[in-house]
C-alpha cells in the first residue's frame, strides 16, 4: 500500500480498492441490476434521469451487497460460528440469505413490533429469528447475548468497512451502465450506502455531485452537516422505515467530507414519488427507495450546484 | 433470395432476416429491456424463470418495436401523409410516439369508451385523437375516412409483416440475454407478438418450445388450434384488455404451424399473477402482461411437453 492509500484508508473505512475487491467477491451472489429511464419523467423534471433499480436485487434491496461482502470476507473459523444482526429490515433478510449461501447460521434479533412481511423474508432465507423488546437497548442486549452464547460474528447494518465496500459496488456498475453521469442522489440513513457509493464514484470521477436524500422526520444527516458533528435525534418519524437510523463513526467522515448536500423531503413528497414510480416507471418502490425521486422533484434540488452543473434534457 | 427463403417468405409474413433488419432499424428508438428473475418465484414453480420486462419499454409496452419498424420502413413520400390506426390500447400510443420520432402526423381512431389513461398516452405522444363509436365497424369506417381525407398509411396493430418483424426483435434480445432458454411463453391476442417471437426463436433454435398464454374469456387462439382454422368469438370477456383481438390471416399460419400449445387461464389466475409480480418481483404489470406467469402456474403447463423437457431448479 503506498502512502496515499494508507492515508486514505486511515481516513475512511473503505476505498476504491476495497470496493473493487468486494465486487469480485460478491459477483456470484448478486444481480447486476438494470438502470431504467423514462422520457416522461425526464420531461417533467427537465433533466435526464436514470434509476438504478436495486429493488430488483436479490433479497429485494441493495443490502445483499454489503452482507455478502462481510460474510464472505470471514475466514472459515470465524464463519463457522455463524453471524448475528439486529436489524429488522432489508439488512436482516440479506444477512440471512448471504449466510445461507455460505452455509452458516444467521441469528436475527427482531423487535416484537417488526412488520410481518420483514419477518417472513428472514425466515424464507433461513434466518433464525430471536425476539427482543422494541427498544434499541433491548435489541443490542439480546444480540450481545447471542454473540456470547454462540460465538457468532456481529454484522452491523452500516457502520462497518466491509458493508460500506459492498454497497459501493453500486457505483462501479452504475458508472459503467451510464458513463456520463454528473450527479448521484442516494437515500441516507445510517450512511453505509451513500458512503460506499460516494467513495467509489468520487475516486472514479471527483467532479460527480453526490446528494443525500433524507426524510424531514429523520433529518439527522442534514443536522449533522450543519453542526459539523454527528447529531442524533430523540425520535425518527417517517413513512420511510429504512431511513430511521442515525450516522455512525465509520460513515460520518464520508458524509462530512464528500457528500455535497443533504436534500430533505416530507412524507407527502415521498408518497407522491412512489405513485409516480408506479404509474410511469411501473415499479413498486418502497418509501426509502422512492425518496431519491422526491428529492429530484424538490425546490431544494433546483437550487443546488448539481442542478446548475447538469445538462437539461 | 434462395429457394428456401423464398418458400419461407411466401409462407409467413416475416422471417429471421426481416426481424434482424427490424432490429437495426428500430435500435435508436427503443430500450433494450432488462430480464428479471427471482429465486422465490423459481422455488414456487420448480423451474428457472426469466421475465423479459417489456413493461419498461418506451411507451410502456412492446408495441413501439412493431410501430417504429413499420413507420421507419415507409419511404419519404408515403410517410409524408402520416399514419393512421384504430387501436385504443398500447399500439395507439406506440404509433403516436413512432410518428412523432419520424416527424409525421399520427391519426388515432379511438372508441368513445376507451380508458382515459390510454387516451392521455396517445395525446402525450402527440397523436391526433379522432373519436368513433364503440363497434369495430365504426372504428374501421372512421379510419378509412381518415385515410381517404389525408392519404395517411394504415398501421395495423398485428396483421402486418413489418409489425410482426418488429415484435420479433424481442427474441433476438432475449436469446442473447439468456442463451440457454428452452421455453418461451407469450401472451396471445391478434398474434403479432407471438408470431415475431416464434419466427425468430425457432430460426435460432428449432427445439425451443413456444407456448401461447390466452384468457379463457377470449380463447379464440386455443379454439383455432383445435379447429385447424381461424375461429372468432362473438364477444371477448376478460380483464386483460390487451388480449381481446382475434388472429389475422398473417398471424394464424405461424400460430397454426409453429406455436406448440395454447394455455388458457381465468381472470382470477391473471389477477393472482399480477399480485405476485407486485409482491415478489416489485413490478406493476398490466393483466395482459401478467398472463405469462399465470400460465406458468397452471396445471396445463405442468402437463405440457415443455414442462417435461425443461430442467428443474
Amino acid at each position: 500500500m503506498d502512502e496515499t492509500n494508507a492515508t486514505r484508508c486511515q481516513k475512511y473505512a473503505a476505498d476504491i480498492e476495497s470496493i473493487k475487491e468486494a465486487q469480485v467477491r460478491i459477483e456470484p451472489f448478486i444481480h447486476r441490476t438494470p438502470v431504467l429511464s423514462s422520457t416522461t419523467l425526464d420531461s417533467l423534471v427537465g433533466k435526464q434521469l436514470f434509476f438504478k433499480c436495486e429493488c430488483f436485487q436479490k433479497g429485494g434491496a441493495f443490502k445483499i451487497r454489503g452482507a455478502s461482502n462481510a460474510i464472505f470476507s470471514l475466514d472459515d473459523l470465524e464463519a463457522s460460528k455463524g453471524v448475528v444482526t439486529h436489524s429488522s429490515g432489508n439488512h436482516a433478510a440479506a444477512v440471512s440469505l448471504a449466510a445461507k449461501l455460505r452455509g452458516i447460521p444467521a441469528y436475527i434479533v427482531i423487535p416484537k413490533n417488526a412488520p410481518k412481511c420483514k419477518v417472513e423474508n428472514v425466515k424464507r432465507y433461513g434466518g433464525q429469528v430471536i425476539w427482543s423488546e422494541v427498544t434499541i437497548q433491548s435489541r443490542e442486549t439480546v444480540a450481545r447475548k447471542v454473540q456470547e452464547d454462540t460465538g457468532a460474528v456481529l454484522i452491523h447494518p452500516f457502520n462497518d468497512g466491509r458493508i460500506i465496500s459492498g454497497q459501493g459496488t453500486i457505483s462501479l456498475e452504475l458508472l459503467e451502465q451510464v458513463p456520463g453521469i454528473d450527479t448521484i442522489i442516494v437515500p441516507i440513513s445510517g450512511g453505509g450506502l451513500i458512503s460506499g457509493i460516494t467513495l467509489a464514484a468520487k475516486a472514479i470521477n471527483p467532479s460527480i455531485h453526490i446528494l443525500a436524500a433524507e426524510p424531514k422526520g429523520a433529518d439527522d444527516a442534514a443536522q449533522s452537516k450543519v453542526a459539523g458533528r454527528i447529531v442524533t435525534l430523540s425520535e425518527a418519524n417517517t413513512i420511510a422505515d429504512g431511513l430511521r437510523a442515525f450516522l455512525g463513526d465509520k460513515t460520518w467522515p464520508v458524509v462530512r467530507d464528500l457528500v455535497d448536500d443533504v436534500i430533505t423531503v416530507s412524507d407527502e413528497e415521498i408518497i407522491k414519488a412512489m405513485q409516480m414510480f408506479y404509474d410511469i416507471l411501473k415499479v413498486a418502490v418502497e418509501p426509502s427507495g422512492a425518496i431519491g425521486l422526491a428529492a429530484v422533484l424538490s425546490d431544494q434540488f433546483k437550487q443546488s450546484e448539481a442542478w446548475k452543473d447538469s445538462n437539461k434534457v
